[in-house]
């Protein structure tokens, strides 16, 4: 997973970001907040998962793609590996 | 927000499994999981996120049309402020 | 489906843009249009087909809460199907 | 785009069929079909769009990175660029 500190922080920064989220929500669900404001809260969370799952992918294509590969064999095995997580993930 | 007891406990519960979510993906991350097993974590937390906005928006409906209205401009009133929330979440 | 000529005519426009940008790609993939060009063309029809599904959803709310119902039964009967709808389709 | 004759193939088949799906509902529409009918087949063509985009990354994924790169600023140009085609794209 990331391995540079720099992107190790910044992946970690979004998930604890995440979680502080959940938990502002959980406060606001106890407190009987209306309806529309625990919508919006709930997108903000969706928003900031689909940016978390961004960064993690953008890491992982510089992971791969940023250094030379020591044969052909292991480039077509990194491609490979990329579009299964492409296709998984884009949705 | 859900009023119903039942309802309250059922969002709340989704919000801590997501809660816990966030803190393993956390530790996963610190641990230095594969980029692969991070990314099924994020779209587990993903899919999640996703259902607790449907059960909100399912309780809402309940809650909007399941009683009678006083009148026809508070029955006017709803259907307006459901289409907004359709608009902004059905992404 | 919407029953007013309006509506029926603003989904069946959109409809037909949807038709439009598909037609607009296949030339642009026939002519060779380079990956980020028909990512683009891509994301607008992925945009627009959202937009569809929700001026949809927003005119069966209309339809199915904008006028009383005969009974209780018929009530929670509409409640429960755009429940269905919301949970099929909010993702 | 797709350089390959099979590629260029696959996706112009699925532009093709995303074009039959919005013709197919155009006509639904003309005839009042009824809304649950409706979401269905707008849901089926937001599949579809998923899945060409999809594609289309992979392609792109395969003609970015499976050869070697003449130099190390031309390496890092490709990793910069997927990155922001993820960044647009994955929602």
């Amino acid at each position: 997973m990331p391995h540079s500190p720099q992107e190790k922080k910044r992946v970690l920064t979004r998930v604890r970001r995440i979680r502080g989220q959940a938990e502002a929500l959980e406060r606001a669900l106890e407190d009987g907040v209306e309806c529309a404001a625990v919508l919006q809260q709930i997108a903000a969370i969706r928003g900031a998962v689909n940016g978390l799952m961004s960064e993690v992918m953008e890491a992982h294509i510089r992971e791969e793609f940023g250094q030379p590969v020591a044969s052909e064999a292991e480039r077509a095995a990194r491609v490979h590996e990329m579009s299964l997580l492409v296709r998984s993930y884009l949705k």
